[in-house]
């Protein structure tokens, strides 16, 4: 099957009627019925699938083994995301080693197709948690400790799903068996659009991170509560948003994001006891925490003249990552120079760029859009995307 | 049964764990428990209970007929409030019946307590529903066609509790039989604190009202979008907050609160396509839609200044409320004058006060909070307001 009808076969799975696009988060019902399906579909094409300590999905071409070549990328999504953004990279993946096996390749290395889990953080918040586990760039009891908005543990989503808990964490034999990963996905900017090319090769990712901003007030009625009485964590927690866009905006090159942001207990006629916002915050090379303590002393300042008490949380952090350079220049010789370009958006191969030469291919977005239901590929680029996938992969696994 | 230990039997019911007090929302499974509750106690003290076209509960003592004596408020809360707002009126009326039973006495005018539905607006979002729905202070079409934020319509969830949805709306003959109506609430303020009194005679409410501003910008990937290509509804939103704030802060005894805010999608690393917040606006005399439309133009400003659509909708408002005179005096009068208060607060009986003659008891609260965990009322104060409650009623009554 090409790319496309694999990316068809589930574009019923995890529609967001709400919200428009697709939820589809670790462990629930939509990326339940997408697991299955990838087993299916790649046992189809011959492959062995088993399921990691920590819920990532391999599908390996032949036996298991040291230096093998990997590929794949995620089923999760963010809430109301794309249709590409993850599941591109896998029905790619599924599609080169089909195109490869009808021209009667056979790879020389250990070869597999893997789906990492919650590679979002839509669920648990930390994202890239699949690969942040297989690594050990989280710790495994903070991991089970993650909870989901509505309180559900990570530790229990996953012994619900049936993954032995006591054994989620870093997995260094497995780590120990990846030769090379490359990762295929959707574009994620405008970066591709001008270039004349369906696909890109990624340089690097900008550091980024998770913060989450709490802030505590005295919950009281919104009409008997005259304004010089009031304690209301809604006050700061606005002057937060303000803050972050006023102070990324002095920064070449950085991105500030409130996109979640929960007022308890949410009454219309009822002043919150409290806020809760998350600062997704990003900068070019090593400045990222430095912005985040000065959008957290504004937040501070917000919330002392209010009367309201702060607690600020680093929920996830990842430096600024290049690409292995030997990979690199191997996959712009193989693919005819195509444009290099670097990233804003976090994946599982930037976890892995720490551990084992990896990189990545991007595949043009017309809209420039991503996390949002106006995702797009042409089917051309899809089809582009999986050609390149299997012609490099070709070259990588002989 | 006492009006603490009528308190004490729904202690239980609709407990919210995770905001701490109570959610209990018209049609759900916790406001249904309290409706049997209130049925089974009525009808223990001899009333016979009737469900109106609307949904709210009369219990009559004797024969229905016209110009009855009528108390009550409601048994619906705010997300996360208190034990006291709404169920105090409602056990106190039970209790008042039974001690005037007990000595005897029998009412020479028919004489109900009633049991209004969804006064907090909790679910469908406009407050006092099932009294502007009676009074006609509402359009039955509107009122159908309300949604909670499941989606859920007003005429789907009354016809699910079983209401004949096509007779839902002003019902002038019932509210014809309304000769006076008394309603005891819990005091929302710190009006009562140093006055030396349990009780106060209800003088005005100030009028109130909530807003819907619907920013709609375009969701995007929170990494890969450069801050100066975003359209992101979250800024004009948060400026909106603050403005609020500010421009209430310089009107006399006003107040302005965004208790709700809902980012759409809402996930961390996205970027909101749409954030929905709700304004509650409280002017004394005629200032709230001014200051709405003040707040608007600010609203509009910073949503035009982020390229983001802004649509503002009125869900509800009602005037200035002066209690009825005559009422009041007597009920000073009957009590041994303690004090008069005016509320920041809305209440069915303010809805009632354009019709027929109401008026209104409040109760002391020594933390001064409400529509949280924290509101409170001492024992001994509950039974004073029951005593007093039972005092007027059987004066108004004979």
């Amino acid at each position: 099957m090409t790319a496309s009808e694999l990316l068809a076969e589930i574009a019923d799975v995890g529609r967001d009627a709400r919200r428009g696009g697709y939820s589809r988060h670790a462990f629930d019902a939509p990326e339940h019925d997408l697991r299955t399906w990838f087993v299916e579909r790649a046992q189809q094409v011959g492959l062995d699938v088993e399921t990691d300590r920590n819920g990532n999905l391999w599908a390996w071409w032949g036996a298991p083994g040291a230096n093998a070549v990997v590929t794949g990328s995620h089923l999760d999504s963010v809430p109301g995301g794309g249709a590409f953004d993850g599941p591109l990279g896998v029905v790619s993946a599924l599609a080169a080693v089909e195109a490869l096996q009808a021209k009667g390749f056979r790879p020389a290395k250990p070869f597999a197709v893997v789906v990492f889990a919650e590679e979002e953080g839509g669920r648990f918040g930390v994202p890239c948690l699949g690969s942040r586990l297989l690594t050990g760039t989280i710790d495994a009891d903070r991991a089970r400790a993650l909870r989901d908005p509505s309180g559900v543990t990570f530790a229990e989503a996953a012994a619900k799903a049936g993954l032995d808990v006591d054994r989620v964490g870093a997995d260094p034999d497995r780590l120990g068996l990846i030769g090379q990963f490359l990762e295929l996905h959707v574009e994620q900017g405008r970066g591709l659009i001008d270039l004349g090319s369906p696909v890109a090769v990624g340089s690097t990712v900008i550091a980024h991170g998770r913060w989450r901003f709490s802030f505590a007030g005295q919950g009281n009625h919104a009409g008997a509560t005259l304004l010089a009485d009031r304690v209301d964590p809604m006050l700061p927690a606005a002057e937060t948003v303000v803050a972050a866009r006023q102070l990324a905006r002095k920064l070449s090159d950085a991105r500030a994001t409130v996109g979640r942001l929960v007022p308890t207990p949410g009454g219309t006629n009822v002043i919150a006891s409290t806020v809760d916002l998350w600062l997704d915050a990003r900068v070019p090379g090593t400045s990222t925490p430095q912005l985040v303590e000065e959008i957290t002393q504004a937040a501070r300042a917000a919330a002392e003249a209010e009367g309201c008490e702060l607690a600020v949380t680093r929920e996830s952090y990842s430096d600024d990552v290049v690409f292995d350079d030997a990979l690199r220049r191997s996959l712009g010789e193989w693919l005819g120079n195509p444009p290099e370009l670097p990233t804003g958006a976090g994946h599982d191969a930037a976890i892995l760029a720490g551990f084992v030469p990896s990189g990545m291919l991007y595949v043009r977005n017309p809209t420039g859009i991503s996390h949002a239901p106006e995702e797009f590929a042409e089917a051309d680029d899809v089809e582009a995307g999986a050609r390149a996938l299997a012609e490099v992969l070709e070259r990588l696994a002989r």
